[in-house]
């Protein structure tokens, strides 16, 4: 697993190996403990390609028919947020839902990608809460706005291997330890190489760029002072919390 | 005005004098013909934040209400090119349409700014043209896919000082030549610094982001072929063409 750490000013990425966090630096490789580092989101991405309705549970649950193509909106990285990071609540907003998922790292810059390909663009795989202010986005309509909000966009705590298979594996959210979603990513709608082909037929990824791959059932809502756990089976569990807004 | 330029691999940014480009290097400035250099977008945005209604007189055309709070979408910076780029017809789309907008380009981090202060927020303007797939914006309902292309965002050619006054210029769009659309900014429905405000109390804006401030009457469609020119009174002219897809 890598991460992204800080550690007297510096940035830089690093293997996780339990407690031991190994940086190499060219010839010779530098070990530091994780709990000397500050712990950053394990990538800084360029976009932030989210899908929606992607889980035929999910669909089911909302009694809404299975799209024929995936729909796609952007967060901004102005969201981006890691593990143990705090989600802050908008004065604006009065409900805001937690979404658990499965994020896709992009390793390289790419363009028009056929799925059978995809596997050679894909860095590796993080947990994702795509933070969502449901009254916002009821009354915007467009998406954008209640998706938006600084740290509305948790994800880590590392990536993973991109050899993980990740086709059949539970995702789970709890809420003060309880359980508010539990799937498996074998009901995803479309397949995480048939999002990149979509995706890169589109836009240009660039290495680092994040695809959250849809929800499961169960989304729910947040409040000040809960704590979320987002666990996906051989991915790792991603724990943030949520505070109030403190305007400066 | 400034530019953005590339020169022997180098980026950098420069004052534009008529055909003479000013870099400063701290204490001595380089010199060179416009010409010898190759133009970049003038801006390398983190995001791109864009209003959609947001002219009365569009509005009045499209027979809709004023909106009562600015309805924002994102573009990502994949879909950034500069003046005299190309716009690329993507083969997935059956109708593209352009959109003329003013450009606000942001000076520095910030959050939370109130309308007052926005000016010292602002790095300048340019002209920036909102290209859609309007079959696509149809089909999904979100706005993201139709607007997301590669090459859908030129922005250019410089960045006007943040002195130009702005509040009631002209904007107008020619396409090959033939006025298509004709308005001024005094019939913005947000001014600038309502939507710096509005904005900023969502999401960090960085240096370099670009808000996109919404189009006027007159959005039509784009052919393969065509030659666009969005025109700014005091902000300058974004030209670009339109060529079909060739992938690779």
């Amino acid at each position: 697993m890598i991460g992204r750490f800080r550690y007297d000013n510096e940035v830089f990425r690093g293997e996780v190996r339990g407690e031991r966090i190994v940086v190499e630096r060219g010839l010779y490789c530098d070990t530091f403990v994780l709990s000397e580092l500050e712990l950053l989101p394990p990538t800084d991405p360029s976009k932030i390609i989210c899908v929606g309705l992607n889980y035929v549970d999910h669909a089911v649950e909302l009694d809404m028919p299975i799209p024929k193509k995936p729909l796609i909106f952007l967060k901004p990285p102005s969201a981006v947020i890691g593990h143990l990071g705090k989600i802050v609540y908008p004065d604006t907003a009065q409900r805001v839902d937690y979404e658990a998922e499965l994020a896709v790292v992009i390793g390289k810059r790419c363009k028009n990608v056929p799925s059978e390909n995809a596997g050679s663009v894909i860095m590796g795989y993080a947990c994702f809460n795509d933070v969502t202010a449901r009254d916002l986005q009821r009354e915007d309509g467009q998406w954008t706005r209640s998706k938006s909000f600084d740290t509305f966009a948790p994800v880590g705590p590392f990536i993973t291997e991109p050899g993980v298979d990740v086709r059949d594996i539970s995702i789970k959210t709890r809420v003060n330890g309880k359980l508010r979603q539990d799937s498996r990513t074998s009901n995803l709608i479309f397949s995480l190489p048939e999002l990149i082909e979509f995706i890169s037929g589109i836009m240009t990824l660039e290495a680092g760029d994040i695809i959250a791959t849809g929800t499961p059932p169960g989304v729910g809502e947040l409040s000040v002072g809960d704590e979320i756990e987002i666990e996906i089976e051989d991915i790792g569990v991603l724990k943030n919390s949520v505070v109030r807004s403190q305007k400066t």
